[in-house]
């Protein structure tokens, strides 16, 4: 095994993808006149002969940063890996490394923090996840001190706020949640909150209230109870809303993991689910398929997400300033039916 | 909020935590000769204020590698999630970046591949998870082209083969669990295998071997299943134990996501856990806190393993090649006992 290793030349793949050179060079740096069928063949010559682009030979306004940052705050695993793999799965593509930055979205520093790896580190750019991403005040200033970037945000349409993102409709994929629990008969539907410090629980709980007002049922304060993205939160609203004179005959947890905590708090409480109480969450993590019942919950393809923000970066990365500006895409999650839910028991 | 961002510097540090320049530097340099406490406060204080060493002060072998490379082939998000958490504490206060790295172990060109990444991103060395760091020739291999590494490995005692690692006792862990089993009053006890690509697999099979053996119970070879760590597997693996003409009172998945397909397996077959049926996993990951009942599991303390291999890791980049090799840390992890395992019914 020992010895000398060829590492594979951009001429091996275009022979293993019968292409030209051109075409390979023109798949690596991610142009848009490459078909997608001939693109997919040299994605895989790439993958099977393992060829990483040398990044000092691509045509960057620096030989220097070799790495994009990927910013995020988040407690969820499910969550992070996905959005980890689909920036990976660009990088990959283009020769980047990517750097990961796990920060304390209050911390007061955080701006001075982000500056100093973008310098310290040599990154070409970065993906800020939610909430970092809707810090206007932080874009402003990772902007002002030439820090390249991209957003993941929440939002029902783009923001058009001159900086680059992806955005997501939460909004919508919630009312379609809300508007599901309905039209099975449910009319006393609880909500539980996710942290109010991310935009896309503002987003999910207006979804919820736009679906109750279409519908004609009216907003029972005594449902609804705030807290952050967490089972520990699930669990402990879910109990609250539970002990009620009136309790809710379904709950909408505004993520998995509060979904999460609302079936582990109804089974504590010997309830069967979906019959004495109906569940549904929001992501679908793997958890969701994997619980007893299986979670009613909406897609919410965090891996695409990523993957549309990472191209979308190197799009700024590499973008001449005079350009105009780029048009933002947005996606939305799809409500997807398990177990979890059903009618409300006849009374 | 815009204008000039000053960074915290050094003497900004030593003067919150009241220490002297000289003791920050310590710190930063991970040199032993600090008092635990006060290195506590220094940390705090980075922590505090952001302060972010800069990497070109740093007296390396070269001013260059600014990053660690964090090499894993596992679908597990709580396993990969953990380990980058441990790895990333150290790189904080140590003023280095990480770079993610998921690959295929699989791959025939993983040595070139991973060669290729430390040179063209300028990294100053890898931490190896399972199963990579248990591949003997592509360590040797990675070592002989110089790169700086240290391997995360199953093993019940330091193998000294001249490689860094931090090594994981699995067997006996998993001889814990057996045991706890036997004890409660089971005989009939089913083992799902994990990927016979993990070292971990074989350990945690050879606990569960030597504890029935130890206790005089004959090993039934129709209890033991082959597959992977994956829910899927403990799914299928359970439900084809539970189809024997003498089932078994209690099943030990070789990981979490394996118990959790356990769990899905008894109740879709109307099964009441535990009573019915015992299940142990292991890892002591979120979702065996969070199931229903919560599983009796094994602490890995994953975190803490990936932190010391990361300072193992930094000891070998600052090593003279000429001292003596470094001893090898070891953990063991520990049973906890949740609602998931109780006494057989009497028959």
């Amino acid at each position: 095994m020992r010895g000398n290793v060829r590492r594979p030349t951009i001429k091996d793949v275009a022979e293993r993808a019968a292409v030209s050179l051109k075409t390979v060079s023109r798949v690596i740096n991610d142009e848009p006149s490459v078909q997608a069928r001939t693109r997919d063949r040299v994605q895989q010559a790439i993958a099977e002969l393992g060829y990483q682009p040398d990044p000092s030979a691509r045509s960057l306004r620096s030989a220097q940063p070799y790495a994009l940052g990927l910013v995020y705050d988040n407690p969820n695993p499910y969550y992070v890996i996905a959005v980890q793999n689909g920036v990976l799965s660009v990088c990959r593509e283009t020769g980047y490394g990517l750097q990961i930055h796990p920060c304390d979205s209050s911390s007061p520093n955080l701006a001075q923090e982000l500056i100093g790896l973008v310098r310290y580190s040599r990154l070409a750019g970065l993906v800020l996840a939610p909430p970092m991403s809707e810090r206007h005040a932080l874009v402003e200033e990772l902007v002002a001190h030439g820090v390249r970037l991209v957003r993941i945000v929440s939002a029902a349409s783009d923001p058009q706020d001159g900086s680059a993102c992806v955005f997501v409709d939460d909004r919508d994929a919630a009312y379609d949640i809300t508007e599901h629990l309905i039209q099975l008969g449910h009319a006393r539907i609880g909500f539980l909150w996710g942290g109010k410090s991310h935009g896309s629980s503002w987003e999910r709980y207006k979804g919820y209230e736009d679906a109750l007002r279409d519908y004609g049922i009216a907003l029972d304060p005594e449902l609804v109870v705030e807290g952050d993205y967490s089972f520990d939160d699930g669990f402990r609203g879910a109990r609250r809303l539970l002990a009620l004179p009136r309790p809710p005959t379904a709950i909408f947890g505004s993520n998995d993991e509060i979904a999460a905590g609302v079936l582990a708090a109804a089974k504590s409480s010997g309830l069967n689910v979906p019959y004495d109480l109906s569940i549904a969450g929001f992501e679908d993590s793997p958890f969701s398929k994997q619980s007893w019942p299986a979670l009613t919950t909406a897609k919410q393809a965090t891996e695409e997400i990523a993957r549309h923000a990472a191209r979308r970066l190197l799009q700024e990365i590499r973008e001449q300033p005079a350009r105009k500006p780029l048009a933002n895409e947005g996606f939305s999650p799809e409500l997807v039916v398990r177990g979890s839910t059903a009618p409300p028991r006849p009374r």
